[in-house]
């Protein structure tokens, strides 16, 4: 009989409207009722990210669309850059290593905000002319400036890892030129995980290298897509799911779901420092994703998580790596609103008091709805 | 207000309590919630695969683990045999192909059944150690005695495409010395599509190469399932859906979904036969997943497919390759009752009639219940 409550940056809570498509009898994915289904959800992905181009839908993690990127663009031994600031930089440097490649690494402490000119000099300098990084790093809660690092690489062809931030943030793909965008379902998406996309522009098609993937194949994807089939039987559960979502999200606006993001970490952030904590994140509006936090002194986080979600069925997100022991995570990503904050805040205050933690009582979610009311000035 | 009916091999009808389990509240993929429902997927996948390996599971198409086990047990460059009956034996060739390797096909017709002798001494002649065929071949309703084929392959390495059969008809993954047996969940498991696994023998572990995969990584993904864990986030969602079909598979019994697949291919020919019409799988009871059919006289495929949909809400499965034209297939793998196949009949001569062909009407229904209720004898 206990409520659970999920404030997590991914998995994401999932509206009841996409939960109860994707609960719908199975269609046949060469049939004419998944055709429709399965046209509209590619144009409307195309909407949330703002392209012409081709985007590739995956049934996959969204890391698959990250195996995807670095299988289609690259052959063992290339030599490439990768931005790494955290656990899912982290991921690409792996990826590009399994895949045998000359990984130049750009390094930011976890919690650091990349630099473009730093990083455009560094490409510059090494002359690689394949770049991977992340928009919004969900392990540390920074959301990188994309749209200045393609700028300052110029030439070289930008991989960005937006999976948190599709739909959270703004990304322009088309405007900003950026190469390729890979992304997950389960997150500001508002969908379940098992579905990841990759737009691929359209300048990289004819010099794109045999793929080195079968299953990920951006070619024989974009072809049987083109004819509005899939190469292989796709969740179409899933993607109807993703219909529905992309469907609430377009409806409402992508800039209405950028402001309330911007919002949330606002409110958030007001929050955790009303009862005396340390952000982990960046204390700005580019933290509009996931806010990560200091444990108080005394605390760990494991143990805080666990009271949360034994004792109040609330669930929160573990730092990563050498974060866990200290940080903790409040996402904010896709189908999140001020009250689950409130919710989120009213929790942790409690939780963290039965712990015997020195904080501020009281305080916390009424400076979280100030924050929250204070429209965003673009 | 049309009624839809699905008698599709894949994706397959979905009992309503699965889909429901799918369309619950999102759980985070590292906590308890999940990790309960998560141990005990993989304890039940392991008793349906009548193995005690682990059974790897991936979010993917059963595609993506058909690609797992090329890229995880081959080299470029190395000599492999593929029995080749169908379109899926031709999917084997196809990613082998894509991953560099030496491939000699055993060539059968499609319709043809796969002879286990022959295949031994193919293999045996040509001293290759890995073997890859398809158990149920979906394009043709042809169910090889892959029992028979490790048997004769001896020491090679035998990998079996169950993606249509397992569930279905018997596949006794640790009494046969099945080395890999990769499926997916759409078919005789009764879930949406998303779900891939591959069961791996424990003797392959040791002299495994390296994956040239890294989503798709063996070693990578049991370290995580060891720990109940997963490499990258999981389709949450369908692993409920999983969880809940296969307690419904196996609360009944797989002696009784076999007996159930058998005495449903009974029925299906029956009634075929008793319009008239002439099949294209084998008359027999090792034909138990799907039914291929040819159409009468004057009757393309495509068109009958597309009047039982427009006119009659029923999809039924078209024929692959250069079986189009002239082929048609009815599925019965998974939940399937035998009202599913009276249904499928009465449209199918419905349809057949209101097209002008020649059939036999009032007897199909009849004889396939006829035909449904000789219990199997072991």
């Amino acid at each position: 009989m206990q409520k659970r409550y999920l404030f997590t940056p991914g998995p994401t809570p999932v509206p009841p409207e996409v939960l109860a498509a994707t609960a719908e009898p199975i269609v046949h994915h060469r049939g004419l009722d998944f055709r429709e289904i399965y046209e509209r959800s590619l144009a409307r992905l195309g909407e949330v990210y703002c392209t012409s181009s081709p985007v590739l839908l995956f049934s996959a993690s969204g890391t698959g669309a990250m195996d995807s990127a670095v299988t289609n663009l690259t052959a063992a031994g290339d030599r490439v850059a990768v931005v790494v600031a955290g656990a899912f930089g982290e991921r690409w440097t792996k990826i590009c290593a399994a895949y045998g490649l000359d990984v130049q690494r750009i390094d930011y402490a976890w919690g650091e905000v990349p630099d473009p000119v730093e990083i455009g000099s560094a490409v510059a300098e090494s002359g690689v002319d394949l770049v991977f990084c992340t928009q919004s790093e969900t392990s540390t809660g920074v959301v990188a400036d994309v749209q200045a690092i393609k700028a300052a690489v110029g030439e070289a062809t930008l991989v960005v890892d937006a999976v948190s931030s599709l739909g959270a943030v703004p990304l322009e793909t088309d405007a900003w030129e950026i190469d390729v965008a890979v992304s997950g379902s389960q997150k500001a998406l508002m969908c379940p995980p098992g579905l990841a996309m990759a737009s691929v522009a359209d300048h990289l098609w004819e010099r794109l290298p045999s793929s080195r993937s079968f299953y990920f194949d951006w070619r024989a994807t974009r072809k049987a897509q083109e004819a509005f089939d899939s190469a292989f039987t796709p969740a179409v559960s899933l993607i109807r799911g993703l219909d529905v979502a992309l469907g609430m999200l377009l409806d409402a606006g992508l800039e209405a779901a950028f402001e309330r993001h911007v919002r949330l970490g606002r409110a958030t952030r007001a929050g955790v420092k009303a009862m005396g904590l340390e952000l982990f994140s960046p204390d700005d509006d580019s933290s509009a994703v996931v806010t990560a936090i200091r444990t108080p002194e005394g605390i760990e986080s494991p143990a805080l998580l666990r009271h949360l979600r034994e004792r109040h069925g609330v669930t929160l997100a573990p730092g990563q790596g050498a974060l866990k022991p200290n940080v903790f995570r409040i996402g904010h990503i896709g189908w999140f609103d001020i009250f689950d904050i409130a919710a989120a805040l009213a929790a942790l205050e409690l939780a963290l008091t039965e712990l015997g933690a020195d904080i501020e009582r009281g305080a916390a979610v009424g400076r979280a709805f100030e924050a929250y009311e204070q429209h965003v000035t673009a």
